[in-house]
């Protein structure tokens, strides 16, 4: 029927251009008569929405605006991670939340250092774990995706796997893993160390074998995509990074700064916790600065190398934020090999181990509160980020440090701390007569330095709004044990969706709004930015223009979308003014 | 020199005429001449302070407004209690935190059991631990008071304490217990479970030995200070109380109702506790049920008993807040115990305690999100409740139930528990044909409800300020924890008091004023109280009159402080419109 072939391309052409999108058209040929019987938007892969979008912008059917409007942020994730080949067959072990986009294989292990040993063997590995712990991440490091049986978007696992840009499926609760026998069991089925799995972060799925994955293509149209982006927002797009591997990749995606490097993730290092652990043991002010002094050399070499690969650009750099205890060992063989090398006994270690342990640790000795009570923490931190700036200046590196004090609530905590801060850039400064430029300011994260956002600005050059403790804070709401009812809480409607992944507007919202408005009143000029989880989600950086922010902060894998979503923010916003 | 004499006493009356008060004068006497060379307003002992005033209001040298403002509410503490005789030696062997005040001697011992069996045989007993948890319950009530080595003045067992009016000293570092042997060392002493010590909760010494004490005097001039006291105040006074000896104790004392009958504290009693496990560790609804069956006839006794002692007076009760695994065995011996009595596996018990560990307990599935899992729960207390005031009513017994759903972030909760409550109600209204008059309301302790209060008032005829919890996520503080950095804050001056002890006006103050204006622009008329410890601070009680509330709930100690406390604050309030 050629005939009616013509035709409906014909009408398909004026379809096109009357609806100015792709269409998705029904018909029916009836005694070699053409029906048209209905037309709707097409549906389309991440890659097809970006070239329709493209191809109909140099047709002229829309303008770049309406082109950014077309394509759902989310869908990008989907671009830049590796997928599995949708014609490969599957078989299916378990599932869990959809915690990191990619698909990945590799052998399963159970531990962070074995996954370490196989990745020197140039072996691919799974790191299967209940949960994950600030001290696996050079397992997750070496390994190709994380899976774990506890936690949800939002837990350890799923964050630091995100800002790795590794897949990782998180809660997979049919899971029940054996450490000591090496296996994990499932509907049946026992798995053993070694044994070959897949995981796929974006739909949650984990598989038994190899299945073929296929590798992100990120074509030309991509890249002009992400240009009219860069042109229509108003919002700067950071990351959250602080190896230099994650700086790189962020740079390469579009960051223009680092909005959070958490300086707790450089104390794991194998090379430093000893020193770190040692610095914790210590009874007297003396003996901690003795500890520290040892730990500077490794600090200020990891701000030369994040400035290095930032040259030119800012770095917010968070001082100390967890609590002790979280550096202190855990297991008994740990504890007898730190008394050994530190020359203490295991009691006294185990005391102290008792000492800080914490019924709310989210709520406990941390943050600002540990440069309270022992300020030669911080200004370790502050000497490390000034000297490191100082050799950086001698190499024609251009650094524009931002220094972040977490965890404020009153305005005399950074009052003092402030002072902490430029008393040591004025030594540094003295020892070598060189000027510094550095900005301190804070994260506003509990809901009392919200409501006193007037108070704590006289302080501060400017405010990152730490989203994911604010919203902890603020709801109520612990971010490792929600999993336990937030299902019941979205069925129930009572939550539309996790309030960790999206902004809860009406809650956390209302506090960073008064804290925009009631800062500016003291600073007009006051820096405003995110550096929660949400500063990479689309729905909260919508929310996140209007509130006035200067700038969203987010994992390197969501700069890209961070960048669309702010040019959408600034495009829909001048839509409502007008 | 009686000359002299004579004439220091005419001046010393013109003196008390002219300053309107008791003077504490300075003079010397050169060639039998009075050289008077300072006055001023003398210091007295709260008895004193008492009798001062109401001579004064009798000799027309002030009004009674005056006299009650003269007494500070902090020292009647000491009038209730016993105190320890000032002749007698002392040998004091540690020092803590004057958690909850008295004074009182008893032997050693180190387990809750032990202290029950050693009450019943009529032994006194001081209950030592590292710290307290809701299972030393009935040790507490029956030691004569307790000592603990962890946990501020807000701690599990300063909180109990105060409320049981027991003395007890905690946080008393230098006490290193060793629980297995029965002894506790400090300061290279050595004492053992049988002998005697003295506690003094009012100046948080620990003493070797008995220490003679001197009984409470609750004289005339007492209750005629109260009376004046009751006059002058607007705001209600009620108490935090849910067993017959607290409510009984706290309605002797003034109470006019109970702000807080906290339900858990009855789950935790030996002949239930078992049934509640049951519950817990039941797989579906329908198991849960079997065994909420089982607690509903105890519950409904609860009830009946305290509704019975407040007859006339309303009874604000809270239902179940705390997270599951706080009811679950934490031994191995209990585990095995509980084991059998339930004919299920240890396994099973001890991978359910594993699925409910939570990182942040006070932020978990706790408070209304149990009842969005398990709605049968509060359905099981309602009717326990409703089956209550049903019987009450036959026996002409005037209850006036106010139900409390705690941890509301959101009004959809309400709206859901609310309907739950009501729905419970109408089933035993159709079953009895009897009207039910309850009120249903809700607790403010997240700083989400505040900010949401005008939408939760739609729902709630009465809002509760639960401070503790608010201070916890305002100031993103852990009660618990806060002992480790708190000195350091106060030091610091960061903090002028504990905010724990005294509201914290610039942060969780703002929420609590904004909470009652916006709840107050849907329903003008919401009853408004307090019900944590700050309701019977002075220093909190004057905030509440200023942000209007209706009454200010306290444990039942506190009671006399805190309706001195409302006539000050009323009076003062007067002032400040003159």
């Amino acid at each position: 029927m050629p005939a009616v072939y013509g035709e409906l391309v014909k009408i398909y052409k004026k379809l096109e251009k009357h609806y100015k999108d792709m269409q998705d058209i029904e018909f029916t040929v009836e005694n070699k008569k053409l029906w048209m019987l209905q037309t709707r938007s097409g549906k389309r892969t991440a890659k097809a929405s970006i070239k329709i979008a493209v191809d109909m912008v140099k047709e002229k059917l829309i303008n770049k605006d309406e082109a950014l409007l077309r394509i759902d942020p989310k869908m990008l994730d989907t671009l830049l991670h590796p997928t599995l080949d949708p014609k490969a067959d599957k078989d299916i072990i378990a599932k869990g939340l959809p915690a990191s986009p990619g698909a990945a294989s590799g052998k399963i292990t159970f531990s962070a250092d074995d996954a370490e040993i196989l990745k020197s063997q140039n072996q691919k590995t799974i790191l299967v774990r209940l949960e994950t712990s600030p001290e696996d991440i050079h397992g997750m490091h070496a390994s190709e995706g994380i899976l774990t049986c506890r936690g949800g978007m939002t837990s350890h696992a799923a964050v630091v796997a995100r800002g790795m840009g590794k897949p990782c499926v998180s809660g997979s609760g049919n899971i029940q893993i054996d450490y000591e026998s090496k296996n994990f069991k499932v509907n049946g089925r026992v798995f053993k160390e070694g044994d070959i799995i897949t995981i796929d972060g974006s739909s949650g799925e984990v598989m038994s074998g190899e299945v073929k994955t296929i590798k992100p293509d990120i074509s030309g149209d991509f890249s002009t995509i992400m240009s009219w982006a860069d042109n229509a927002r108003e919002m700067k797009v950071r990351t959250n990074a602080e190896t230099p591997l994650d700086t790189k990749v962020a740079r390469e995606f579009g960051a223009e700064g680092i909005g959070l490097c958490r300086t707790e993730h450089m104390f794991f290092d194998e090379e430093r916790i000893l020193y770190v652990r040692q610095m914790i043991l210590s009874k007297s002010r003396e003996d901690r600065n003795i500890a520290l002094r040892k730990i500077l050399p490794f600090q200020k070499k990891d701000f030369k190398e994040i400035f290095t690969i930032m040259n030119g650009l800012p770095v917010t750099v968070r001082l100390l934020d967890p609590p002790l205890h979280e550096f202190l060992p855990k297991s008994d063989e740990e504890i007898s090999s730190v008394a050994l090398s530190l020359s203490i006994s295991e009691k006294e270690i185990k005391d102290r181990i008792s000492d800080l342990h914490e019924e709310n640790p989210m709520l406990g000795h941390r943050g600002c509160r540990l440069a309270i009570s022992y300020p030669e923490i911080y200004e370790m931190q502050c000497e490390a980020i000034f000297e490191a700036l100082i050799e950086c200046k001698k190499e024609k590196i251009k650094v524009l440090p931002e220094i972040m004090i977490p965890l404020i609530a009153t305005g005399q905590e950074l009052e003092i701390l402030r002072e902490l801060v430029d008393k040591k850039a004025l030594e540094v400064t003295r020892k070598y007569n060189q000027k510094l430029d550095y900005l301190v300011g804070t994260m506003i994260e509990l809901p009392r330095a919200a409501l006193n956002a007037k108070d704590i600005a006289k302080y501060a050059d400017f405010f990152s709004f730490g989203t994911n403790d604010l919203t902890q804070t603020t709801l109520g709401i612990s971010r490792d044990d929600a999993g336990k009812f937030l299902d019941d809480y979205v069925d129930n409607n009572i939550f539309k969706v996790d309030p960790f992944v999206s902004i809860d507007v009406n809650g956390v919202g209302q506090l960073v709004e008064l804290a925009c408005s009631n800062a500016k009143k003291n600073k007009p000029k006051i820096k405003l930015g995110i550096c929660g989880e949400h500063g990479g989600d689309p729905d909260s950086i919508q929310f996140c223009q209007k509130a006035g922010l200067n700038y969203v902060s987010c994992s390197p894998y969501r700069v890209p979308i961070a960048r669309l979503s702010a040019a959408q923010a600034k495009i829909l916003s001048k839509k409502k003014v007008n």
